[in-house]
Formats: structure tokens, C-alpha cells, sequence
């Protein structure tokens, strides 16, 4: 699934890059092509997805003077060492790592060609305080996460700090990012329904999902690409796996598919030890969730964006 | 001595860049200048050392609107987490890693305006093979270093290898810098003698050196830039330590400081723990060596060359 999720990204990134990307009015004189990868983990899907795009825009101009220049950002915390030590030995580009988080500024001014960004905006910046106040109508009773929250203020809070740390982003990026390059957002969609099944609230997965984090829907991310103004909304669209393994596979391996998409998103924000003992105390050994996901599948969709600067 | 080795090299650094470096005809319209530290390891010196070209350039010009792009380039075995880590929270440009040999291409064409490379481009990239190979005249008893070494064909091997090394490096350089940019390049001078003293050689302490590494001459560096033919001469003396620890500390003292250098280019090549090791085997316990260290410490110089790319 994980695969197919990225297959599916791929697709639709070229579709955008063939029909608006223009680099001839964005290089002018250089033949110099920036790419940035913000949140790229450790790889390996990181390099799938950065040898994409250079072999798009490559066969979209025909054109072998371009020189690409892939830069790899994340958390200075992330695993830098194993990115660098996994990089293709074939690859198409010259390669940089970028420490540092994507709220803030990450280049010079009108640095950027072409600014990707996968399963990496809902983790926000910091949990709303209000939220840890317990005077305060926002209180979430300790609980740092919105999943299953019955207080209406608690949502309220994390929607607050989504718009943000977006604002924060939307500036920076506004800023690195060339007239008329472009910037693809991929966001999963993990609605509240994904972890409150039969009405029940199943406590430790809730809490296993202890980051601070918020799921955007679309109309999340179109207010926020409206307030920033720098960008025009070339595309935006909930994808959802097109695969037949519903209806064929069984919950096991649903669950050791799907396993792998939350793992990512654990190990990048947690570290891979706190995920592994996660996912090994909870996930897996629930069979009501197992049987649950299975029939809401297709709940697990994508947000997909393609943003042009203005 | 390491800290005023360095001081030194910063103090000829900054009248290289006033006298030498014309930013105006390299930017043209740009606002942004980049800058790469070649064989950074993890930190300190390379934060101090970026830090200071940046003040300099900007004391230049009185200039607020450059915006500087750092990147930090070693092996891509080097320990880019803890230099990340590292990073100062201050600084005043963007950073980035790099990483991959510097014997190979690491930028598009005309990418930088500045490189650096201190206390590295001793390192070869590989043993010279007929040193291993018993049937030949450069055979050299299965040690890969040529320090003590009584047969001519060892010295030459090295030699060779260093200026294979060296044109690979130039060739890759040429391209990367911009036509008026500079590069300065710092060797430390360990000669032969230095480990040769009174006449005997310290096997222990040569085994300690075993990886392939040339200590270039002036006569040697003047050779391989020459060859390249890109690059003008703008500076090359080697430099002497000013301190007065040669007549004031004792033995001890020296030893500790020299072995803060030496141990930098170890850990650099063989990893922390290695470079321990050798250092608490051997130099540390060697009297003799503390003793004529001590008078020739002066000879534990370091060559500094600043080149403009034509």
C-alpha cells in the first residue's frame, strides 16, 4: 500500500510538472535546477521520489545542459548519516543535506525551482499550550492530541497551531521559492474515525499517537495557501489507493501494509526504538482494529497539492 | 598550538580576501555568495573558520544584503549528526552538507565563490598499489606510508599518487569555482624528520600512521596548480607557530597541544576510536619523541596557498 500510495504521488506530480511547470522563464541564462525535499526521513522514499522529478523535468525538456542540485531537509535531529550513506550511487543530481525545520527559513531568497513536501506538514511545531492549562476551556486533560477529544476548544487549538506553523512555512517557502516554481504537499488523512471505531476509543493507541500532530483537509490547506497569497492552487485533490487488496488480502497483511505508512511517520517524529515498541504493544495485537481497518481502507486517502509562486 | 595554528590561518585568510577577492565581478546581479569548507569533519574549527570568511566578506563590502550559503563537505562516512548538531544557533548564514569525496565533482559548473580545505588534502585517496605489490621496485615491506622509508621508488609512488589526487581535485575545483573565485588551502608540514629522530626510526609511532597520506611542499603544490593551469597563485608561504611554548612549557605541555592537532587528522581518517588508541599506545608514552619535539617544533609548520580561478 505504502508503495502504491507513492505510485500514486508520482503519477500525479508529473501530470503537474508536465502541465505547468515552465523552467525556461524560471532559469533564464543558468542551467542550474534546484530541488528541495522538506521531511525527507532517511530515505529510501526520498530518493524515489527526487530521482522522479529530475527524470520528468529531464524528459520534459529533452534537455541534457541542466544540472540538478537535490537538497534533503529534515529535523537536525534526523538521521543524517544513514540519508547520506544510502544515497543512489546513480543518481542524476548533486546531493546536500539541509538541517533544520521547514517553519523556518532554509535558503536565500528565490533559491528554489521545485519544493516538495511529503507526510510531513501535520506535525506541528509545538502541542498548543493551552491545551497542557488546566484552567483553561482548551484543557485536554493532559492529553496532548485532538483524536477523540469531546471538547470542541480542543480541536480549536490544534486547527490554531496548524495555521501557524503553515503561515511560518508558507512565508518561508514564499520566499526561497522562484516566481513560478512549484511546490507539491502530500498529506495523509487520518480522520478521527481511523482510531474511533465502535464507538469506543481504544486509550493506548491514542496515546501511542502522543505527538503533536493535525491531519489538514482540504479546505485546511486552501485557507491557509489563501492567507499566505504568493502561490495559485494548481491542483488539489484527495487521492485514494486504487488497489484491490481490500477485497483480497486479509487483515493481516492490511495491517502489516499499512503498518509500515504509520511506522514512517512514527520513526520520524518519535525515533524508530519509541515506534517499534509502539507498534509492536498496540497496533498489532489488536484484532478490532485489524477487522475495522479492513472495512475503512479507503479512509486512508492522501491530500494531494501542487502550488505555483506567483 | 592548534587554536593559534589556526589563528594564524585566519589572520592570512582575511588579507587574502581583502586584497584578492573581487565579489562585484563575480555576483553581477546576485545577492548570494557560497561558500565551501572541503574535508570539515564534525566541527569546531570549520564553524570558526566559515564564521570568520563570512565576517570578512561582509566587513568588506559593509554589505547587509549578501545572503551566504555555507556548505560543510567530507567523506559521506564523516559524522554529519553531530556536526548538525553542533551548528551554531548564531550564525549568520544558510548551512548545508555535502557529502562525497573531494577528489570527485560535488557542484554543478560555477556554483562557488569561495573554498577552503584545511588540514585534508594530505589525505590520499588510496595506497599506491606497487607499494604492496612484492615483485615491484617500489615494494615497500608491506607498510602503506612512505615516512622512513630507505627506497626512493616509496617516495615516488606517493608522489605520484598525491599529484593523481591533486588533478582530480583541480579538475573538479575549476569547474565549480566561479571565474574570479578563490580558494585557499592550508597542509600541515610533517617531514620525515619529525618522526625520525636521532636517527632511529619509532616503528610503533609509523605503524600508528598507517593510512596513505603525502605531506605536500610548496614545490609540490606550485607543481599541481600549474598543471591545472585554471587557477593564478595569489599567495603560498608556509608558517611558522609565533608562540613562545617552545621555550616556556615543558615537554608535557607541547605533547598534549601537538597531539590535539595530530589526533584531528586521525580521528578524521581512522574514527575516534582508533585515533585513541594509537595516541594512548604510543606518542603519549614516547619520551624521547617529547624530548626532541621539543626542539623541533618549529618544524611542525603548515603551507598556506590562497589561488584565484582565472
Amino acid at each position: 500500500m505504502q508503495r502504491e500510495v507513492l505510485d500514486g504521488a508520482k503519477e500525479m506530480m508529473k501530470e503537474v510538472i508536465i502541465e505547468h511547470l515552465d523552467i525556461k522563464n524560471m532559469l533564464s541564462s543558468s542551467n542550474k535546477f534546484y530541488i528541495i525535499d522538506l521531511g525527507c526521513s532517511i530515505g529510501p522514499n526520498t530518493f524515489n521520489s527526487m530521482q522522479h522529478v529530475v527524470q520528468v523535468v529531464k524528459d520534459k525538456y529533452h534537455d541534457n545542459i541542466l544540472e540538478f542540485q537535490v537538497f534533503f531537509n529534515d529535523h537536525v535531529n534526523n538521521d543524517f548519516n544513514t540519508l547520506f550513506q544510502s544515497l543512489p550511487i546513480d543518481r542524476s543530481y548533486y546531493a546536500f543535506g539541509v538541517p533544520g525545520s521547514f517553519h523556518d527559513r532554509l535558503f536565500p531568497s528565490r533559491s528554489i525551482h521545485f519544493a516538495h513536501c511529503s507526510t510531513s506538514i501535520h506535525w506541528l511545531s509545538k502541542t498548543p499550550k493551552e491545551l497542557l492549562d488546566e484552567k483553561s476551556p482548551s484543557w485536554n486533560k493532559g492529553l496532548i492530541h485532538y483524536i477523540g477529544a469531546s471538547n470542541i476548544e480542543v480541536m480549536n487549538a490544534y486547527v490554531a497551531q496548524f495555521e501557524k506553523d503553515m503561515e511560518m512555512f508558507f512565508n518561508a517557502r514564499a520566499e526561497e521559492i522562484v516566481p513560478g516554481g512549484m511546490m507539491v504537499l502530500i498529506s495523509p488523512q487520518f480522520s478521527e474515525r481511523l482510531l474511533n471505531f465502535s464507538g469506543k476509543l481504544d486509550e493506548s493507541l491514542v496515546n501511542s499517537f502522543n505527538g503533536p500532530v493535525y491531519f489538514p483537509s482540504i479546505e485546511d490547506m486552501t485557507k491557509v495557501v489563501e492567507k499566505n497569497g504568493c502561490f495559485s492552487i494548481e491542483k488539489i485533490e484527495l487521492t485514494y489507493p486504487k488497489s484491490k487488496l481490500v477485497d483480497e488480502a486479509d487483515a493481516k497483511t492490511l495491517m502489516i501494509n499499512l503498518r509500515a505508512v504509520l511506522e514512517g511517520l512514527f520513526i520520524n517524529h518519535f525515533g524508530s526504538k519509541i515506534a517499534k515498541e509502539a507498534f509492536t504493544r498496540t497496533i498489532l495485537k489488536s484484532d478490532e482494529i485489524s477487522a475495522w481497518m479492513k472495512i475503512n481502507y479507503k479512509k486512508a486517502c492522501q491530500l494531494f497539492i501542487a502550488l505555483k509562486r506567483k
